[in-house]
């Protein structure tokens, strides 16, 4: 895209945001745990959450306040997901809300709040109380880098993005932060992501422009509908930049491509860092007839340990790839199945084609590695992003919470 | 069951049954990798195959030689499981079908064959074939536990049952052996079981028999639909003991639940022998609306890689499981749940119960953990077997074909 250009920094990139991270002592380690983003004007916000049937207090209250598509702050702790926490953990979430609301100076229901961490314990409201205030005295426009760390469980680091774009000679931003990190099957930790972006856009708009881009991006990392109990996805839009993101206009386009720029930047980052990540792996399924059922093969590719584990392993063992395709609920038909692997075709027409087994475990080395398999049924394709499963997966949640 | 008397063996244990095992060198360890079991007189017979969309030659072959309800033969390799092999792999296991049939003295398509082991590679033909006719000059009804070993791929063990149950006085005896070993997640390695009987059991009996046991059992594992290429669960009934199973005689209530003993043992013995597996994973799911939510919230726990490796853990972090059932696409009721882990209360009514962590982590490191879920909605429970998820699990998968 010519007119996108990178910036450095995430959340504060675009005018108009300041951001804060410090350490309440929530994470055992002592690490930043309590983050803050405001925006200095009013705005508008979207978000996706969490389709988990048992989802966390904070989601509830986010939902909440969302309804009427209006929001100018996130609130975050990481080291306590307040999930699964009963009607004490919901009083915990409202409290959280009044809380960052007043360390923000703006009404309570403009505060979305995110939680995450180990499920099951009561937050330790003292501390988050005192985070949130600490963060409310520290918020700057050079705060995005701490914020970013604040937010992070077993993330090895941060994950940031920025962008401008622009449009018809007046540039926009949009910037964004996300934690995983298990990102290794469906059912892993939580996913946070929160973007901003100076643009003016209102709620009808940025609900569905928000909703695409997830579609192709942080739903292409196996965070749908199998999600964690505190996923949440969120936006604001502050409209500093004075360019209106009016629904059809050139800057919709652009407003659409940068968020899209964004979240894949996001989501690819979440896989790279997945548990205990080797590499980062990218699955095309192509020649599907719907790319509903392209994706749909991918993340069955995707989240199969016995693929990861084989990944992680430099083993190019085609057949649990083709095994977790057969078992994805898509009709595919082995007989047209075409696989390659960092580039090197391992079977055309379902058939074996020879290959050296030495070579391509080389290649596989690599710290990003492709699979691409062409179902031979249509015309449709899907992206998904993983990565490999390794030892230190089992190490990192098996000695999690003791 | 007060007339269920167990027996040692297996397969040879009914009446009119021989079995080999023999190392044909298909193996890279050089270990027993062809059997043959076989039964003297004609047999009904009825199978389960999996139903992944790509299957293995074998399932396909016999699939075919069992549409009339009789076979009297099961030919078996492992280290190859002949399956992504196109039109070549077909040859080949009818060839195997044909061979077996010939050292056995029976028409082809009363044999059922069945393959296990790495995907996309065409069978060493030459040696199946000298290991099948090796395989019948051995056949012996002492020959069941050699047939046992020859079938385990990644397997630490054999797993052998056998019953004898007195109908009205008569014995009729059931038994069976099977392998996994990747049982970890529904998507895993190939699970093989063969049972032999010698009661007189008629097709339109012996499926629907075979059927409900399974659902009960081998479907409790998570070996249903997400299963392997090569997935064969199949049973001979000769006859031999003179004792006919007719439709809702005593003798039917009997033998099902004879079959039932028969598959419970070896679905657990394949859960405890998963792939690095350290303890066997027991989980009741209660209070469910039907036994197939039951079950499928059940199996949602069993396959969450974070609840598996907190298990592998000792680690009492139940709000993975909890976030398990979340997702496991019944509308649960976080509210209404209750938990219990290794006897000790850890949820009541959807808000954690105050437990001691350290006791329970001992309590964990049991070489059988039991998780008991009520979703207080309703009668119906369903319990299923998995394992915990360790460092071997990762080992043996990442290094299993190179």
């Amino acid at each position: 895209m010519p007119n996108l250009h990178p910036l450095s920094g995430s959340v504060c990139a675009p005018q108009g945001f300041r951001a804060a991270g410090v350490a309440a002592g929530i994470k055992p380690s002592g690490g930043l745990d309590v983050a803050l983003i405001v925006s200095d004007r009013p705005a508008t916000a979207a978000a996706v959450f969490t389709t988990n049937r048992v989802c966390a207090a904070p989601v509830i209250v986010s939902r909440e306040h969302l309804q009427d598509g209006r929001a100018r702050v996130v609130a975050v702790n990481a080291g306590n997901a307040n999930a699964v926490t009963g009607s004490r953990g919901m009083d915990d979430a409202r409290r959280m809300a009044q809380v960052a609301a007043e360390a923000a100076g703006v009404p309570v229901d403009e505060v979305i709040v995110a939680s995450t961490g180990v499920i099951g314990r009561f937050l330790p409201m003292e501390r988050v109380e005192s985070g949130l205030r600490a963060a409310g005295r520290e918020l700057s426009a050079q705060g995005d880098g701490q914020a970013a760390r604040a937010i992070m469980t077993t993330d090895t680091r941060p994950k940031e993005v920025a962008v401008e774009i622009a449009v018809e000679g007046r540039p926009i931003r949009i910037g964004g932060m996300c934690k995983g990190s298990g990102m290794i099957a469906p059912n892993m930790a939580t996913m946070l992501a929160f973007l901003t972006t100076d643009a003016e856009v209102w709620p009808e708009v940025l609900q569905p422009a928000l909703l695409a881009a997830t579609e192709r991006t942080f739903n292409c990392v196996t965070v749908d509908g199998d999600c964690s109990t505190n996923d949440t996805l969120a936006i604001l839009a502050n409209g500093a930049s004075g360019v209106r993101v009016a629904p059809g206009s050139p800057a919709h386009a652009a407003f659409c491509e940068g968020l899209l720029h964004v979240c894949t930047h996001l989501a690819k980052e979440l896989a790279r860092d997945g548990e205990g990540a080797t590499k980062l792996v990218e699955i095309e399924v192509r020649g599907a007839p719907t790319t509903v059922e392209a994706r749909q093969v991918g993340l069955s590719i995707a989240n199969s340990p016995l693929v990861k584990t084989a990944l992680f392993g430099n083993d190019p063992n085609w057949g649990r790839i083709l095994c977790a395709a057969g078992y994805s609920g898509v009709s595919v038909d082995p007989a047209r199945i075409a696989l390659t692997l960092c580039g090197v075709p391992l079977l055309r027409d379902g058939a074996p084609v020879p290959f050296d087994e030495a070579t391509t475990s080389q290649a596989m080395k690599a710290p990003q590695v492709r699979v691409e398999l062409d179902l031979g049924l249509g015309e449709q394709s899907s992206t998904v992003w993983t990565c490999d499963m390794s030892y230190d997966y089992v190490r990192i949640n098996a000695e999690y919470t003791t």
